[in-house]
């Protein structure tokens, strides 16, 4: 059969990204408790095309992920890329994958423990353009109680669920939970999937005790993340669903990190 | 050319709806304060198959709506279920409307008027089965601050944005404006789109003094709708995006209005 | 501490369902190939509330959840069900559960294997009313190709992705994989994550010569459903995203089966 | 009352943009053909906060919106942009605005007219670096036609509705109108809310005998795009939902133009 995908493109235009987009699949990922978690992924691959190509090849991208099936952790995304950059013909690679991931956390008072879901994603590249890059990105859902509804109100302060939504590129591996830590802790408080009465009762207080503005908590996390020194560059973002408006608050900063 | 959708069907199943899904358009639709309100909507429309047909005409239910040009107030909904059962040769017509409609509010404190949007949906039917029916759906975001937390904390209580879902069906005409005021009466506070700092301060206190569970606030809702004599049949739920867990509250009641 | 919920409530009204809403869990499903799958779900859980106690306990719900260690297999529901009826001191409960549900593929000329996603739903309840319930619900994206657009033209047809969704309830056990077994047999082909060029041949021309409505798909899986014993109650519809339309063609019919 | 926002900020960081997200609101923008069309926005507003300040004045975002009623021409964002670093004491504004925008399009053989959606966003930056930057970006849906899959088979050609992206920045204005007409001319075939079986007929023929790739259409419109002197950089992506997977098949390319 024809080639088609072989033929000489009409318009001599390089692509930067051509593949496959949205691929739902399980996969397995490090977890610091139990050394692999199962979970699913959203998946989408990409390579370069030149302008001699008229096509990329959608399936070898697929062949590539059943391959490995499903093993997304760290050591494993590098050969991936090296994979689909020679199986493709490509100068250049690009994987994406989000998934949810799970981790346990301990009431506070109670000691109770529950499942806590945060949403990720590892977006890798290779070849394009000077050098190899891996952005990790975690989601975390935490309390944010507001600073002037404190001080001007007699009593109460409105507070609502924010979702932090932390970038960061590293020279060698930095685990999950460690940003999760970090973050929880630059919020008025973490948030828990269980709380028993006297747990809710610590948390509301603490909430009311640590009040923080969306910049306070972007700028807390900006400065923790600076101190890690495998991190290169960074971003922060937070979206506070406000409980007194149908809108967002939202705060955010980038920053490449200078090391001598 | 041979019309296919009139051959018949191979398997004599009468079907309950057929049409389009999902169609995006500019509407027009009646408002308390300035008589028409032009906003976008999300249609669809289906009527019902009889066995012996094997397909529906899809293109003449966007002739139908085009030929009423977007106009959709209520006394035009009926006019366009029977056009539908008419060009279509159905027994039954049912039609979904869903926008959002936008209304000013005046901030409680500084008097600062700005505009407030709620998504609304109306779904009409006609002749399926034993008479017409229109239901009025609005969603309403409140402010919600939680009786435990405020009980067992020595200072502050957890709160956040909650949205209230109310369908009615009704004999006579009711303002989408009175669901809304009924609702935002139920909740710890109502949400505006500007606050100037005496409003925050005055919302913070009126959520404070004013807790309510899901629960509380949906049984309120539903003994007020039930007031209301035109009202025949309502549902009422409300979710909560709890600010100390990534999940919802949600409490739910339907209830057939009995009237003598 | 003083029990909050367990006050009177204010107005006296009984309420349908109140509970947590978009908890993401990890769980385990049964599987015809694998005896157990791993995947994530999004559950959502709910009682009955009477007039005299003002609100439920939420944190039991996720205790209930979290004793099951997230095995929601169709032997566990009905303990569950029970479970949340006897901790929250309830006549009814409501269980639903949303998953992506893994299947491994063979294609069909080159014989390769890739993994298929089917979105999947449980809707439990006991009690509410007169007996237990439970519905599966299947989604399966299928191709569809147009029969009038087949037939008026001189070459090719339209043809696009379509969204089946399936519901079932049943009186004994029903594998998923027999539902969507079903579902693609009638559709004008089947979808697979993984094409070689020959299968992609294949597919295309089993496609045009096998052209279906909306209404055709919905219409043969009905009776086909209804020839399986188990099955008492049913609905079937379709999403077709039209390819020459920027909306969807919608077609769809439920049914209670009666049996002797 | 104190004000905390002017509190100095606990740690020094620059914040790069602080502000409301998702504001919802009706506005008009300007239609070649009827001058002016009232649509919906979702809105979002920033601009930077120094290291000094704790915290911006949300509400004072959504005054000027309330101030300029929902005017989102070209020539009222700049002025917008101005007002908001004037206000909020800033240095960098950054003004997000997507909405539906709706053109009458008439059929190609029947001559009827219908109303297509197209959803566009204007992206509007003072004062960030170096200068002032408008990006505007349009999504037009398409119908696509594979290429491989016609040449490979013996009769029929998978096709599909394809989503093509393009946002451009420019030294002009620029209609929106255009760039939808030379997204539409790179595909297989436009798509049309209404379509008679002649035009039905007349689309199915067009599309079979103009296969393009997710990788022609790019091009196509890259190149197309350099032609227009207004431009000075642009980004084309197409995300094609095929109709033989359950994912995509993506390409894109980005380009700075030089221009002499």
């Amino acid at each position: 059969m024809n080639d088609v995908q072989k033929e000489t493109a009409e318009h001599e235009v390089d692509l930067d990204k051509v593949g496959v987009k949205d691929v739902r699949y399980p996969i397995d990922v490090l977890d610091k408790e139990n050394d692999i978690q199962h979970t699913v992924a959203n998946i989408s691959m990409y390579v370069d095309l030149p302008r001699h190509f008229r096509g990329t090849h959608m399936s070898r991208f697929i062949e590539i992920l059943d391959r490995h099936r499903g093993r997304m952790t760290l050591d494993n995304i590098g050969p991936i890329l090296t994979e689909m950059k020679e199986k493709l013909d490509a100068k250049s690679a690009h994987l994406e994958i989000a998934f949810p991931y799970f981790i346990e956390k301990t009431a506070p008072v109670s000691g109770q423990k529950s499942i806590m879901v945060y949403d990720c994603k590892l977006i890798a590249s290779q070849g394009g353009g000077d050098h190899d890059e891996l952005i990790v990105e975690v989601n975390v859902p935490v309390m944010s109680l507001c600073p002037c509804s404190k001080e001007i109100s007699d009593r109460g302060a409105h507070n609502q669920r924010s979702l932090v939504t932390v970038r960061i590129k590293t020279e060698a591996f930095v685990w999950i939970e460690d940003i999760i830590d970090l973050v929880e802790g630059a919020a008025s408080s973490d948030v828990y999937a269980l709380l028993k009465r006297e747990d809710e009762k610590y948390i509301t207080e603490k909430a009311y005790d640590n009040p923080r503005f969306a910049e306070d908590m972007v700028r807390q996390i900006a400065v923790e993340l600076e101190n890690i020194s495998e991190i290169t560059w960074f971003s922060v973002e937070t979206e506070n669903y406000e409980s007194i408006h149908n809108h967002s608050a939202y705060a955010a900063v980038s920053r490449q990190v200078k090391r001598s």
